[in-house]
């Protein structure tokens, strides 16, 4: 049986370059058609000259207009800016086509999963309620932003196992986040930027619909207060957050470092291809998780959570650990991978 | 009137640099002695070649042993490895010379003063104790850790105006923090280490002193709980704080923003040379305060903590705010300095 | 006598910004005007956010169109993007205005003074030529490439005292000479890109026209081979160059340091306000300059050149050096004003 | 038939880290033991915490002292400094063992191979001059610098085909070159250090041995002049130079690249397992080659050179080219491995 054909929208910015080289290795999905702006018209390998890496069997691909009419695929991969998202994700969801898309246009929606693979796959039932409320053939789902991703799989481990109350996260994030041009290396060389534009609300929001229950056709969002600093470091791959979580429970650290460790969802029961075989890994060296060092951890590359320094507050609930996580592949083209690797599954691409 | 004699111990570090640019256009001290360890014998010039910059007046001072015995002066200002500091500095103070010191080994000690000059001047009364107990000429006071003071002083600001209850403070501090060798390129280049050994205990407790009360002699400890996360990551100067605070009583932004702008102590007060007029200054842009644009803000280079970010976590008495300031100066030889002012003024120098 | 009016085109980049501040203080310029392109309207506070600092007495300035009927001034200096110069300095000359020209548009043009002040001030003769030729009323003044000047001022030195013969020259430019959004930090940090369009064209075009002769209206360029490599690094301010110099006449060390310190023009003569009294200072430490240490060298910050590691090479008569200048001061903004001053004295502003 | 036991001398260093990893999946070699200085007593894990990855089979490996009475090994790799290397390697030569030495103690000496394995591996026949001249059952051959290698690669395909008359290099060199604390980072963070102690003198002196032919017992150097000038520039891995060549005969930039791209030696005809297929590859995009990006390229990681921007200069007969090579694994490890490769193939190890 032949592989899915899979399209890339917005295919020539760093997310896009990740797709190209995790689909083509990929055992289930092949790559039809790459859609593009500035870019129309050029071969990838073109498009990408002087700012990324493309596989070369990917070379001569033509760049496709963002259009559904042009593309051919079984299911559409989006790493489109958000207000272009926001705008042309419908078209393809009309036009029948799955749409699994990192862009945060539609994350909030209520009829939208919004999906980690491990935490909430059940909540891609949604997609029956969206097609028939927006009446149509294909629909839309949702991965998180790149820095939810990396806090919100410990926090949901720390959920289950002792209840948490209240989250603040503080994080340093890496270059790559903000698109290839997005941060002037004037702006950023020995230097830190307290600030990212809009994406405090997504860290405090995102987490709490994932880690939501679906009911009678609504995610109830999960009772978990969040405060959130971002900021911008010099670092090129990997999202270090600094957390303080007050739990509702008692709890040792050695439970904690278990529920990290022990942390499984469906794609490891079901053995995805794109799924880690521990999606938190543990680090227990005092200095550790570093982005340089630990953005690759685990079985498959950039699929995995690292974890360190857990340790307790100076309050009995409050505990603190680091957390890392590679924003373009757990934070972006892989988690969407994975996401499509449960619909497949799932019977929802055909 | 001449001016007073400042020997400087360990003075061919990160930090002892800056003692002697400051000391080189100081009003009212002037270097009479420098010692160092592995340099003893050579000149300053030569002793800093290659990794630092020497006031011409100064290259050709000979480097001195930090034996008592040889320094002449009327202040010692002591920025010695904390082990070689726990052993000498109590034999100059014994030999009759105030010390001041930007070392650890004593600044928790009941009878030493750790003194922020804006903060707590008044615990400098513990010296009378201190030579008592210790049947010493001289006396010890200290200035804290180069993260805590860019902590405690808008911590003091927010204490006095609406009483902290905790505090949760996650540092990004520059790689000049741990002196000319202590960080290696190939460790921090591109990276974040999310551990900095023994400093986050230093931040924890030694803002409960410094905000503590002086009583019979003894320091009461500020009733704060504080957690500490500290980071190293490749800015070169200039540490970052991102504070969550609790406070016990109702706030508005705008109190707050007043509270830290009105901060003033008995440095401003003396117009002392080394105290800026502004010890907190708030900046209102979103993206702000930035290590390489802001680290020598101020009417006195290096010596204001600037202020940013200020706003209400999703509790109401939650603050959240980002704060820094320069290691090297604020966090260590302009605070000495400044708190040697003090000492000139209160006539415990003579 | 009031200050000459002085107006700032394309004032909202990296150059323009310097610009500024040289002009918020300079005794015989007073800024009159500043136009961009995609800030016009605003205010220069609004168009520098985020992006840099402007000295407070011109933050509530309006933006202007880059038109000359709608700028006021006595001398016009002119950061444009070379394209943009191209159409709209001749009519900024053609309006009756002095345009002094960091863009490369007319550098080579056989009647526009390429002019380093210190070196071929004489070519400003060229102005009459150049205002008879066209039916300007104004006219163009052209500076070198950024990485041009800190290899042409010890050049010149050479030159004078033992004929060059070839020049091999290998820079290591810094970001900022690439613009505010010039070099994306995901391409440089770490790494080394060697290769900066067009450049080396202009390094290896532009000094033998500097040091060339006017003769009858015509500059005779210097009779010296050049051969040059560019690349970029991960440094934020000034411009190092490795020089290999292949020279026509014997020499020695001390000779070459001395032609070196002792290189002096009409601007230290005439004791103008931006001009250093060292423009060349020779640094006799092994690994010296460093652009972070260096690149503020001598008595007007970012206006000497620095040079080190003067020895000679396998052959007798090659000289190898390395050299250092500030590409936003002495190769851009600091240049152009010096060069306006030169004009002033000259009599060529009324 | 069971593998050959390597140990390696320096372990705990960053080439030592690089040699356990390539030895740890090598067909013909296997670790057997390690020495240090600091470490001697632990085991590798921990001699490495905090500064490196060890193989998890090594993890448990004790480090010994370095001293050939405690070391069992068929070859002895080492990466000792200097000093060290000058008083120890000769005495596991007198012992008995084979050494391939990255250290620069013997480098020079007329008794002792320098070998680039596709360049000059005739010359292991001073193997037995040396044995004979010294007395020794062992022996010692060395590699040449981490810079050499990069250089003398494309200059030897150069020098078959053109015949080089003299060579100007120009190095940007990454940190890592230096040892683990070699480089503080408050050294290098966005600056450059235009010297390395040492370095210019082997980069103009190793190429002429390399080059060199081996008569009557006695290695002829090559008759080509150099001049270098190395530098150390914010990079992590990847030394790379700015080369001008100037050639003997005629030659088209077709040639040279066909030159560059053809170049093999006898580890490509012997297919041996560290050997890449193109030890030369050429970039033909403007801008490379980059470390960053360019340091691992070929299909041994590591060990080929990488080679882009071939022009001609002003002189019909100067060719301009820059070279990028990983410092740690072609520059080091690699190349001992892969030299000790060819002493097996040849017979010199038993």
């Amino acid at each position: 049986m032949g592989k899915l054909k899979a399209a890339v929208l917005g295919a020539t910015g760093m997310v896009g370059q990740i797709y190209l080289q995790l689909l083509s290795r990929h055992p289930w999905f092949e790559l039809s058609a790459v859609t593009g702006k500035s870019n129309v018209g050029k071969k990838l390998v073109e498009a990408y000259r002087g700012k990324g890496w493309v596989p070369p069997e990917y070379a001569d691909i033509e760049v496709l207009p963002t259009d559904p009419s042009k593309v051919d695929a079984d299911v559409v991969f989006s790493s489109l800016p958000t207000p272009v998202a926001r705008e042309v994700e419908p078209k393809f969801a009309e036009a029948g086509l799955p749409v699994v898309s990192d862009a945060s246009a539609y994350r909030m929606a209520p009829d939208v999963p919004l999906i980690v693979p491990e935490i909430n796959e059940d909540h891609l039932a949604l997609i029956e309620l969206q097609k028939r409320n927006r009446r149509w053939d294909g629909y839309i789902v949702t991965t998180p932003n790149c820095t939810t991703v990396g806090l919100v799989m410990p926090l949901k481990a720390l959920h289950d196992a002792f209840t948490l109350r209240y989250v603040n996260a503080v994080s340093m994030q890496a270059v790559s986040g903000a698109g290839y041009a997005g941060v002037p290396s004037i702006a950023i060389m020995g230097n830190i930027i307290p600030y990212i534009d809009g994406e405090e609300r997504k860290v405090i929001e995102e987490p709490r619909k994932i880690l939501g229950t679906l009911k009678d056709g609504n995610i109830i969002p999960a009772e978990v207060s969040i405060d959130a600093t971002c900021t911008r470091v010099p670092t090129l791959y990997g999202h270090l957050i600094s957390v303080t979580a007050e739990l509702e429970r008692d709890f040792t650290i050695d439970r904690v470092v278990d529920s990290f460790s022990s942390f499984k969802g469906k794609p490891q029961l079901l053995e995805l291809p794109t799924a880690p075989s521990r999606p938190i890994v543990v680090l227990t060296e005092d200095d550790r998780p570093q982005p340089r060092i630990d953005v690759e951890v685990g079985d498959v590359k950039g699929m995995s959570v690292s974890v360190g320094r857990i340790r307790k507050g100076v309050n009995e609930r409050t505990l603190l650990f680091v957390t890392l996580s590679h924003n373009l592949i757990r934070g972006a083209a892989g988690i969407a991978i994975l996401t499509a690797e449960l619909l497949k599954v799932g019977g929802w691409l055909d």
